[in-house]
């Protein structure tokens, strides 16, 4: 088999992280499969080469600071290479431009173009272990690029879809996907098998196994990916499309405390008014999140939000800036709120699921403060107080009866 | 003009430090020069590779090593363009793979081949500063090398070569080339200009202020080199072709006191000894210096050399396991010696130099061990005690006494 394997840089921290990760490899390369190996950098290498860029130039240009970044990654390869023949076998380490994966010029947050295959598939003719740098590229005037947050994932994914390989293993510090948060809920279990767009909406929700861009990616290009733990031989959960017979009604529970509520209150019945707040807010690189308009006394209205909690104050500054040209009374905002979902393919052909998570909660004595659905996806806010609460009556509603 | 700047680790080895090269590079750009900034890895960041290389794999491949240890260059440069860009000028950094400065395989020891010049150019027709890895290569298959000892220095003086430019300004930590070690001889004084043979001859005497291979470079190419300060505005020193008719009697004296002598006793004089002895010691990657030979009673010989102090375990090992072969009686070593040399391209067509060494050192009352001369130089091998009086003798006789 043509196996990618990414690690992170938790997992090559020092020696003898690197040795743990480099025997995982060689077991797999004695069982005669092919091997590309994805890495990231060493812990917390990247961040203390920002540091140091910070510390010269907060305002350095971006593709300077990616040529700074980029050398994390490389460092982790050649010592991972190095560490592999210590093991007794073949190994090469590639950059991305020994590679040649070719991305966007937009440093610090490029998309993978296109992957050349020649060297990789001359190197793993050669029967090397091929280690390859993650989360960086080269764009066509030959300048190192970087992906962005989630970057190795993507470059994994990426070399998996161009190489047709059979599998692509994410190892990370949690042995797979779970049903919700373990920590929060104690009948979470870890799912076997999720489908893209369920493991999409899982992790726009929280749960950071696997950045978004990685699984698009797969979707895309139909890679069969794994995630499991660097740290045990768990068989992780495996991501994968789901024929609509296979798909579970409910696969996850997902929580989200860091969110925040903004109403903005009396706005004139107009047409417009709702594009007006959201364009500006966009404009100002403000996601949004659940909406909720509501009719008011005297030909007025009321429209609800959610934030990202970081993005509260961002967002209050901007409202109160345009507070003439949106003609709104007042606005109010609670950060004590949190985002309870349940994620499920099979939710679309089934009426009555978000019945079923009304009583659920209702059950509880837990108030609904705002509603949004999505064919795959079923959101509630509620106060941060009854978060936990609300998601193990709902873990316990879908998923552990189910079982 | 056009002028290349060749910064070491130490002058880059901090923020602070790094913007006091920066500094010096936009006052050049300021009036009007194009500048190629070429840099090492800062401060002590090599070493610390090689030392994470050696806890993972000490017997790693030098592919790998290369790779790894190129990271620290890259690291340089992208701070380097940060800074000049903090203080208002453009800069671009790059890789040995994105100049296209092409190698030799030799992984760890790499000879430069080639310089692909257009990216340079372009960046330079664009105004901006180009900061680029010493060094460092890449070879045919797009493999990163480093150039070994001295690395960075060739790399600056290779691309000063192939772009033509008007300049190669190296910066040490020392304003110059001196007549001999200040700190010995207390008349030395600095060369305001030497030509590339005598710098080469001094350097390989001990007198580290430039790598050979760069000198050799400068010589074959006819580029102007000069050494200065990274810490002052002194003019340094200017390295060049000299006409005859320029050059000094005696450019400098230089004292080698990292030296051993080694006496083999009564060889049987025949055909050939030398060439055993020697090139035994030469498979063993042990250099000889000062050789010579002395009629000893009935039909033998002795055979008297001088290695590094360094060397000298290997050397008298190496002898005592070929004992029999080379049928010697005994083996004499001295550690307490040193090598005391005048260096002059004047020397060569001008009888009586040599006399005049010998006849101040016998004014000095020091014994001369040895004695070893070439074109441009002589050496004479002393006990390491008369070693400074020695220098400071010489010193005042050729140089001192001219000025």
């Amino acid at each position: 088999m043509l196996i990618v394997m990414k690690f992170g840089g938790t997992s090559v921290a020092n020696a003898e992280r690197i040795f743990n990760v480099a025997n995982r490899i060689v077991d797999s390369y004695r069982k005669g499969n092919k091997l590309i190996v994805v890495l990231s950098a060493q812990g917390d290498t990247t961040d203390e080469l920002i540091e140091k860029a910070n510390e010269i130039n907060p305002d350095a240009s971006k593709r300077e600071l990616d040529m700074l970044l980029s050398t994390g990654e490389q460092q982790s390869v050649a010592l991972m290479a190095m560490a592999l023949q210590k093991l007794g076998v073949p190994a090469v380490s590639l950059n991305a431009q020994q590679c040649g994966i070719f991305s966007t010029s937009t440093h610090s947050n490029a998309r993978i173009k296109n992957i050349a295959t020649e060297r990789i598939s001359k190197e793993l003719d050669a029967k090397n272990i091929v280690v390859i740098t993650g989360f960086q590229g080269v764009d066509r005037n030959d300048d190192i690029t970087t992906l962005g947050r989630g970057g190795s994932d993507t470059s994994a994914v990426a070399l998996a879809a161009k190489l047709n390989a059979d599998l692509c293993e994410i190892y990370t510090d949690v042995d797979g996907v779970y049903t919700s948060d373990p920590r929060i809920v104690k009948s979470a279990r870890k799912l076997s098998v999720i489908g893209y767009d369920e493991m999409l909406e899982l992790a726009s929700l929280g749960a950071k196994v696997l950045h978004n861009r990685s699984v698009e990616l797969a979707k895309k290009y139909n890679v069969n990916l794994v995630v499991r733990s660097s740290l045990t031989n768990d068989e992780g959960t495996i991501v994968k499309e789901e024929s609509a017979l296979e798909k579970m009604l409910v696969n996850g529970v997902a929580v989200d405390k860091d969110v925040a509520r903004i109403a903005v209150c009396n706005l004139k019945d107009e047409p417009g008014i709702a594009f007006a707040i959201f364009s500006i807010l966009a404009k100002n690189k403000v996601s949004v999140d659940i909406i909720l308009q509501s009719i008011g006394r005297k030909n007025t209205k009321d429209i609800s939000f959610t934030v990202a909690a970081g993005d509260l104050n961002e967002a209050l500054k901007i409202l109160e800036e345009n507070k003439q040209r949106l003609g709104y009374s007042e606005i109010l905002h609670d950060e004590e709120v949190a985002k309870v979902s349940i994620v499920g393919g099979g939710m679309a052909t089934n009426a009555g699921v978000a019945a079923s998570m009304f009583e659920a909660l209702y059950n509880e004595g837990i108030n609904i403060k705002m509603i949004s659905t999505s064919e795959i996806k079923i959101s509630v806010l509620v106060s941060e107080k009854d978060a936990d609460r609300a998601a193990n009556a709902v873990h316990e509603k879908f998923i552990f009866n189910e079982k």
